[in-house]
């Protein structure tokens, strides 16, 4: 150990160091300032941002022994605090500028260096700034951190007042589709939030730190664990492992009926098998994380290696055997027939028919926060678990039995989260933790490091689809369509039925086809286990489709413009009962036909505009495709709220509706305030919480089903607050004094549900009561010789209801395109070393994600939706990558058929053309 | 384990905590926020005091889980920080008001709620709520700090302006004896300084936590220590025991050789025997402190328990056994013989003679942080230890023959101090740290708990001494003195041979007494070791012979302040050499005549106001007492230090100048801005440094020395830069760049000495080239009933040679009264179990100091002190407790010769007269 004397935020600090630690670690763990965020942990991400005497540093990778004597550090808490905000903190508030938060105390810090050596920058130089010094945010494709920082280098040159930064509301206004910051975008902004690694460095003393021992092979036999030298590392408390787990010891997959397999084959802790690499074997719990780790290491696991299905492919081969003894690899079947059956369609001769094989990707989340849960027991003995749990009623439900805990035994609650985008909707490390702690006794966190993020948590499953389109020569009209798919789910099933009936309900969506005749069938390999992401099923279906379908425009010689515009779907008129999409309901919302015209003019200038841009080696093309997602479950659907005057005259509106950075807070604020109104609520009265299974069942957050949902129970009990306040003179008892002296109750529930119908067993029912519908246009510049695309525009016309917030709606579906960009061009986690990495898993940088994203609404009221919204997560993974596919081809001829179209697949492609 | 949302500091928290875990270890080990301090932590002392909802609690006896959910805190860091204090704090600043600082975020925390709910307090308003809160200062006498909270509440109410507190440094001045704030001011006053306890929370993760186990027996043989069990015990690491020692396992108390013993007699951990109650037998290593004491409970330890002798009489005993078998219990003598024998005086007609024997305290330091250190291994294998020592380098030497561990393989660093008054001119933890970090490769941290701050540190050592004085009947003059004296130094002799010979050089010290006879012995006893306390040795032998002074006057007849001014001191002139003190050494400034002269007329209106306002059970009364004190250590003595020019062109002043509170900081840097007054440096430009035994060495910071001799090496380490910056022009190098280019050092050092001669077998020497004189008049008033006493009014002359800075020695006076006032009156550690904690020890609070002490500067420029500055901190320990007993005696007719004076002891007097 050394001493050095630092100054950090202008105070003196003499810490007592391993000169090999970085100063990421030093600063949260010895100076106590967890603002700072450790990210991927090895300098491709800027979470970790700090200023060393003016200079921008990643902390993550400088280590301590390297930072001057004397050096004065500047970190996110030294930038402003929340009653005193730099402009940069109040522009980032103001934008929306921090979703989930995690990269924001980076970007601010790396916001400040560049504003104190350039105060005046154009919008290029900012994100050639962001580029080079590799800021990665994954919520908001950059454009509202752009737009912060233009705004706040405006008020540090003195061009606007800092205040016209602020929000003010005024008294017996709407926040409903304003710009109203949302609740946590102060402790966002200053860095004064604690996510679940900064919690655990606030457990008490007696924590202990969870060292995981991993598999290292993707399937293996386990024949015993020797943990005997590991127990006598320094620090080392105990070693658990699936002997210690007091239940079942499996997962609760929620399988389908008709799934082949019972729905049980994750275990908590691995006992007989290894079913994929990263797979938990055993826990050590230590002191410290890095005697935890180094004990791990000490941990002997006999395995008897077994052949790896890294692929559907081989999982399906005749040789293969059973991954789950018992259970057939190909575990589950959904089929699809709707209307007339399609094999004379196909034989017809007046039809082009167009058919395609792709394949997409087993693309990896990606948060910039890695995975992280701690867990205590209370003094009921009831064991809480924290985490990043975006459904925290349905992981309880899907841990209890592996664990043996009773229903008051267990409790889940979601941290602020560092985004998830969907792998969270699977539990990751929360039984491990409750295990852990039940085994110990005593407080105990886990914190992943990027690797495992990687490594061991859910992937978007890969779909092999097959699509066949046929269609009227004359007119382009799409008479038939066949689909057959496989999806490769890795090893657990959990959702993998629900996943893969997503294939067949949103193929051709955006195409009102009469027949149909389909089939997909979820495989089980060793790969990452599948978990949803967003678009979930959405994206994979409709890439495929829309793929497909520009194809057949060629092949017919249509615009694809044009035949998404014969093909689109009709409103009821009449007698017409309305077209239906292909699980035969009929659409919520028939604005597919206003948006493709809309995008008719633009589509032929962005068609000019390439074709003259295009030179010998850049190609430039324009795309196009639609598409829809639904909002919610499968089938009926409910959630639950309540909203309770409380004694400060603060009005709590309880759910448990998870915030993994996309807007639960604003969610729940805004649709109670706007429900409110005739109370003249100011929405600094109300009060949201965090998810926690003490909360009424709200459901998961996925699916963009929370906002139509959750949104729903919120409004029936901010409705049923307005009727038991209401005054007999039609005012309302405002306060809690008047309330209670009134005598009438100060908490009201609320539930909501739809009257969904699951597909059947032809695929046909009325799965979700709110869609989105999407139209995207993108243009690409293809460079021939490498095969490297970059986006350069995208126009997404979409339709996602009544916005209940705009800025945190602008950050989600430019987000959203960001992430459709990445998974178009270069997000993968085939290799499972390789691509440990957020860099190398080719996560888009700043100049990734083009600055002009032009977003248009087209908010048409829901019936099912709370103030006429629906949900908007999904609909930005579902559109816009076949658009870029498509777009790619547009410039170069290349038909890129495997996502990401990586350059060495561009290449190919285009060698495959000539 | 329970969860809780509060806002701390604006900031809101989610905690997970044990509902018994008391408020400030939560705020301190989970939140982060070190600036809320623990002292006594059993609410005595106030410096955990944070705001509850607008509330002032201590937060050491608040349970989190009492605290209600959502409840909103402040603390020190949300009060004001380093770039924007609050007035509070800026106020704090500019009255020197932080000391050592560690009471000062209690102190700023609670005048804020004050000021909150009465923002125009009275002086008394605010001493009652300091009184009624609890709010100890060991430092200031709290004079300071009421000046502060008025000033504060100034700017608060708008009357005067924020920056009129603020120090503005006019360019081409002098900063020597002005009131140019500290450089600790700001950290101390914000809480961002961090003491031992707040950086060994900041220390690595494999941080380990020690347990002491301690004797709880005061004498016994140790037949064997069985700790088997406590290695089971959790988070248990290791258990080091004597066994474990490298070196000789002895400290090395540095005695003289006609000590009887060697000076080795302190364990670093008990081997064979246990000497007092406390001792250090074994110490557990464990993640965390209550895992560490949980299992220090667990060691047996099998003792063989022998009489205790827990006073000199009981050791002196003709039957006690050798507590140092081989040493005699009575280890040291020092004889005094200055001039004629006096038996001849004190048998002649024409005198008067007074003799009493008085018996002085086993006082209590009370520092309000209680001892701390931590300790590792650097790179190259050699152990630092961070501690509060205010002797680095002496106490590497004393303990590293012990540990075992080359010169180059031990170093000690002073941390920022909460106060030590002297007792840590012994080494206390040190060497026990440095074992554990031998023993275990691994930081270890020790933490006194209160209890172990008072019953196991060195304490000031009680003298039992007779004082015979004979005087001329007619004129007052004393013709001779005779002294006798034992020291109970408890069992350890560190420093008890210089204690002793302290007792002849300042009994009868402010008289010119030609003929004196002498002895002082050292006992070794089973109570508390000895060690430095303010005033060390002056203030036991000043107390006796002041009394016994008063006790003269009175039977002569005489007003004892004329006694005073028959008897001073008197100047050379023409063919007199000048009077000299008892070491037969002439004074280096001749002011105790001008100071009597000056005190008369004060003196004769106390009097009269002391009789008018007596009433039949309070009684008044005023007393007076003068003395000296040495600065430096006995003999020859010197210091070093260096100056160096940086490249940030700042001014390093190197030193190993230990900064317990008292100044160190303001000391290094006033002085040194005072001598490059040629160079017109700007103050903020000079740098001082934390002690440590890499730097220069200094010699402890005790006695008063540093300002003369640390103080003097500054100077020459200035004047040797002035030298080598001077260009042939006259003018300086100003800058590192400047001064390179031209290839002069950038790096001067100073080295200063003092030809001081030790005191002989005769007690006659040079022992001190500067003193320190005080003149001290002292108003109480005695309740007859209970007996308790009050202390009214103090005014104080004193001569402390030129002031360096005005603030600090302000501070240093009142502070020093202070003490002086609860070593008169409450202070004492005589029972080892009652008096454990602050409040049964008797620290004086608030309303126990008053309001007015009157400081009166006589400036007599020192030959041998800097710029003509002498020492300060002895001196208020010396002469102002004297007073008070003889006003006492004045009020009531009680001559209590005990200090303290406890109601008990006079009402016993009271019943003695009658």
């Amino acid at each position: 150990m050394i001493q050095k004397k630092i100054y950090v935020n202008g105070i003196e600090q003499n810490i007592f160091v391993h000169p090999d630690t970085f100063l990421v670690k030093v600063l949260r763990e010895q100076i106590h300032l967890p603002g700072t965020k450790i990210g991927c942990n090895e300098g491709h991400c800027g979470a970790c941002n700090v200023i060393i005497d003016g200079k921008l540093v990643r902390s993550c990778i400088v280590k301590i022994g390297r930072v001057a004597e004397g050096a004065k550090i500047t970190t996110i808490e030294g930038i402003g605090t929340p009653t005193n905000l730099h402009p940069l903190q109040l522009a980032w508030v103001k934008h929306g500028a921090a979703q989930c938060g995690y990269c924001t105390p980076g970007f601010i810090v790396s916001a400040k260096v560049l504003l104190d050596t350039n105060p005046s920058p154009t919008r290029e130089q900012v994100r050639d700034w962001f580029q080079k010094n590799r800021n990665v945010c994954r919520c908001t494709g950059y454009i509202p951190i752009i737009d912060a920082v233009m705004d706040a280098a405006k008020v540090l040159r003195g061009e606007i007042p800092y205040e016209s930064l602020e929000y003010h509301y005024q008294p017996n206004t709407d926040i409903w589709s304003s710009r109203y910051p949302r609740p946590t975008g102060i402790p966002k902004a200053t860095g004064t939030i604690k996510y679940g690694a900064d919690l655990i460095l606030d457990l008490p003393p007696e924590r202990l730190y969870m060292g995981l021992v991993q598999a290292e092979v993707s399937h293996a036999n386990i024949k015993g664990i020797d943990y005997s030298e590991a127990l006598k590392m320094p620090g080392v408390v105990q070693v658990v492992t699936a002997k210690d787990v007091k239940g079942t010891n499996r997962i609760n997959g929620v399988a389908f009926p008709s799934n082949k397999g019972d729905g049980k084959e994750r275990p908590i802790l691995c006992d007989k098998k290894v079913f994929q690499y990263g797979d938990a074997i055993a826990v050590v719990l230590a002191q410290t994380e890095a005697e935890a780790y180094a004990a791990a290491k000490k941990v002997k696991v006999d395995l008897e290696v077994l052949p790896a299905y890294l692929n559907l492919v081989a999982a399906k081969a005749p040789d293969a055997i059973e991954i789950h003894p018992g259970t057939p690899n190909v575990y589950f079947i959904q089929p699809l027939n709707k209307g007339e059956d399609t094999a004379p369609i196909f034989a017809r001769k007046d039809v082009v028919i167009a058919e395609d094989s792709v394949i997409t990707s087993r693309t990896p989340h990606m948060p910039i926060e890695p995975d992280c849960a701690f867990g205590y027991i209370d003094p009921d003995g009831c064991i809480f678990v924290h985490c990043k749990s975006i459904g925290v009623h349905l992981h309880k439900f899907m841990i209890q039995e592996g664990l043996g805990l009773a229903d008051d035994k267990l409790h889940l609650v979601s941290n602020p989260m560092g985004g998830t985008f969907g792998y969270k909707f699977s539990p990751t490390t929360e039984a491990i933790v409750a295990v852990c702690v039940q085994a110990s006794g005593r407080p105990c966190g886990l914190i992943f490091n990027y690797h495992q993020q990687q490594q061991y948590t859910g992937k978007r499953s890969p779909f092999y689809a097959t699509v066949r389109l046929a269609a009227e020569k004359s007119t382009g009209k799409i008479l038939g369509m066949e689909t057959d798919y496989d999806v490769d789910h890795g090893p657990y099933c959990e959702f993998g039925d629900l996943l893969t009936v997503r294939g067949i309900q949103f193929m051709g969506s955006c195409h009102d086809i009469a027949n149909i005749r389909g089939e997909g069938r979820t495989v089980c390999t060793n790969h990452g286990w599948g978990s949803a992401f967003r678009g979930y099923g959405g994206t994979q279906a409709n890439f495929a489709s829309e793929i497909v379908t520009d194809e057949l425009a060629e092949k017919l010689g249509m615009d694809p413009l044009e035949l998404h515009l014969v093909n689109t779907h009709h409103p009821p008129k009449g007698d017409y009962p309305g077209s239906t999409n292909p699980s035969g309901q009929i659409l919520d919302s028939y604005s597919y036909e206003q948006m493709l015209l809309d995008m008719r003019p633009k589509w032929a200038e962005a068609k000019k505009r390439c074709k003259e841009a295009s030179t010998d080696t850049i190609k430039k093309g324009v795309g196009i495709a639609a598409g829809a997602y639904g909002c919610g479950l499968d089938g009926p659907d409910s959630s639950n709220a309540f909203a309770e005057l409380n004694p400060d005259n603060s009005i709590t509106i309880c759910t448990a509706w998870e915030d993994h950075g996309q807007g639960a807070d604003m969610g729940a604020i805004g649709t109670a305030h706007k429900t409110l109104r005739p109370m003249n609520v100011d929405p600094s009265r109300l009060k949201f919480t965090w998810a926690d299974t003490r909360n009424p069942v709200s459901g998961p957050a996925g699916g963009s089903r929370s906002q139509v949902m959750t949104g729903g129970a919120v409004r029936v009990a901010c409705e049923n607050f307005l009727a038991g306040l209401k005054k007999p003179d039609g005012t309302y008892y405002n306060t809690y004094a008047e309330a209670t002296a009134a005598g009438v109750p100060t908490k009201y529930d609320g539930t909501f549900s739809v009257p969904g119908v699951p597909c059947d067993e032809n695929g046909q029912g009325k799965p979700f009561m709110v869609y989105m519908y999407g139209v995207c246009l993108a243009e690409v510049s293809v460079d021939i010789n490498t095969g490297k695309v970059h986006c350069d525009h995208i126009v997404f016309h979409i339709d996602i209801g009544k916005i209940c917030n705009r800025s945190v709606t602008d950050g989600q579906l430019y987000g959203g395109v960001a992430q459709a960009i990445g998974l178009a061009l270069t997000e993968d986690f085939e290799d499972i070393q390789k691509h440990r990495t957020m860099l190398a898993a080719g996560v888009p940088y700043c100049k990734d994600i083009p600055d002009n994203i032009d977003l248009v609404y087209y908010e048409c009221h829901r019936e099912f939706g709370p103030h006429g919204a629906a949900g908007v997560g999904e609909i930005p993974l579902c559109v816009p990558h076949p658009a870029i596919l498509n777009a790619i081809y547009n410039a170069c001829g290349a038909r890129v058929k495997r996502i990401p179209a990586l350059p060495e697949r561009v290449l190919e492609a285009l060698k495959a053309k000539k």
